[in-house]
């Protein structure tokens, strides 16, 4: 592989292993939807999609002294939080599952964002992780069985 | 009504009365909106969905001490301010419509912020005004006379 | 009164009412409070100090259609929300005092915050609302009671 | 053009000044996207139309001190940076491209809100200038050999 | 303990319940930090401390389906993001601490954010966790060790 | 110079440009107010020191295609809007007098900010601005003139 053209300032091996290590990282995390993303720049900020891989996922996430598992719940929280980035927030729902944070892990997660960030928040969270799931597999039975109670339960009320 | 498999930590009559105040003070302020929200997560948090009514209904809106009208004001103001929560913004534009806010106080309360939040903020509000008093009916006369007003102004501008 | 030579491009009898209406609102709403923050701008930013009496409080706290103590409780919940203005915070919270806010409805609005923003929003504007009453004057003996009886029960349950 | 009706507390000739100033203003910097979103108030909020002219491009705007350029670059990363103002970032990017920033300045001041405010706030900022870009015209040569060589980086590197 | 006459609207065994199990989930994670920060609502919000150790700490924190470790993580990263709840994040570094997430691992949260909130968000969150280790304890020799190194690199480099 | 015992990861030339480049950059911007936020991590997260210098300052702010001029208008504008980070928002309000801005300029920046975030924000930025300016120096001649005036027209007014 050669990256010189497209970014001339980082032109020796020692940035390659940069942004090799970086993209390895975004691909183990966010798989193909972030693959996606930083091709989505290519055309309007190239030298951004090499930013992203080298900086975010070639130096921060490929430090030691937080797991993987960690470090994804920390992003859904925060991005949950922030309540503004819902694309991003999709794609690290999706990578949080990758990294083995459960389904439950993360709607905990989203919930007790309520808490902090509000409860439109974490509602707003939560529909970011049903269109997750949704497209990831099938929903646990257990929380189908759920839903069917609560469904009664708002109707019987009523 | 039985809560138990549902919510087994909410095992006695005391928290159904909790939930059976929310879900009636729910149903007052935000209608069939905020029917749907709490139904649309049964299926990824079930649990949550007896939280909303819990605690923000349950709990804060039925206290005494301020008026709905003025509650409404304020989430109204507060939402419109954050700007990041355009559903829930929607469902109490709705909801404020409901227990009493003309449709004129909700416009005075999203220009004003305009002030604290920014114009941005302001504009948004007003585009979440819009659809909700678009379903909820006819536009007022006065409303009507004075956009055609500005729309000839700005023409005759040009 | 003549206000050319600091406002050189507002040079006549209409926008002078802008800035005496303006300013007498100001008065009337934020008090001495806020005639220090307009006054602390003129070393500064002249100009901002005439824009904050023309544009706030001579064209938006001037209208109609949404009376003073809704427009104080609005603002009050929006910059609670928002968390990041506490100095404005406490000018209105004053002001909401100043046009007939009671104590209990200002601790009410800043309290249901805590759905729309977070607990630490609520607690942060809890304790804005603790200095200007502390400021303003004695606190309620019906408060006095229960922050008795809270403490006693969070000592006993130790 | 008369403004009476529309603005009864704006009935003299200064404040007519203050809005044609300011109308100008805004048919420079936003052209039609800006005059879109004032007439799309007339409906809900004419007098916030109203105001939206007098303010932010009557007043602010048109004030000497800093060049156009500098003002549209402030307002590109202040939206950028908040997040969640996709439609009024959108109108500032054409602003911007309207007053003589090039696409490549506002590239780079939507990239280096990454340090500022995060790299999802600079992704979604480059979402919204991609399409404003594309309404308006080609993209850059330069931008486009770039996004190929991107695009066969990644895919070589798979 | 008797709670009667301070939550009125919780008289019975089951909301007990919840109080104390939250009274003790809040003295487990936030130690002595979070009893202060109740006590202090005593005179001005004497229900919302009530509210504080139900809702957060009684219903959110005492769910299974996520760690106490995980559950701090997500609480830092988030404050850290939102940049605008120092006193909270603070109180929940010393509640990471307190459930073992190490002084390593918050470190790594907090620069984490750089990357979706920004720097200026890590620096102001890496401000809080420093006060937060002086007053828990010594600095860690490695830590120690490298900031020889960095200040010596800092002033040959000058 | 050696940077190898502090940082592993970045062991050969190139990365030492990078660090070195950004150094220099961070000098001439921030001069020893950056510094000394970058040696005040040393103690707590000496990496954080140097992914500082690297990522904004070696990365984004020695990219051409957009002058220092412009970049620290973004900057002081960004964190005007933000308004969650004081003490950075003082270090570029001091850069960006480094780099050429003027003080007219940085004001107007910041006032400009009333139309996108609110008159909170704007009033706070100024607020840094005047902590920074006075530090810096004298007062402008013209602003004090213009205090005296606006200072004679509030007081006559009352």
């Amino acid at each position: 592989m050669t990256n010189t053209q497209q970014s001339p300032s980082n032109s020796n091996s020692n940035d390659n292993l940069r942004y090799e290590r970086g993209l390895a990282r975004l691909r183990e995390i966010d798989g193909e939807g972030g693959i996606k993303v930083v091709e989505s720049l290519a055309d309007i900020a190239p030298d951004f999609a090499r930013l992203v891989i080298e900086f975010p996922f070639g130096d921060i996430y490929s430090r030691p002294g937080l797991d993987l598992r960690s470090r994804e719940i920390a992003v859904v929280a925060a991005l949950t939080a922030m309540g503004n980035a819902a694309p991003q927030l999709k794609v690290h729902i999706q990578g949080a599952l990758n990294v083995g944070v459960t389904r439950t892990e993360i709607v905990e997660t989203i919930m007790q964002m309520a808490v902090y960030a509000g409860f439109p928040a974490a509602l707003n969270g939560l529909t970011a992780a049903r269109e997750v799931f949704a497209h990831a597999g099938v929903a646990t039975p257990a929380a189908g069985r759920a839903a069917a109670t609560v469904a009664a339960t708002v109707t019987a009320t009523a």
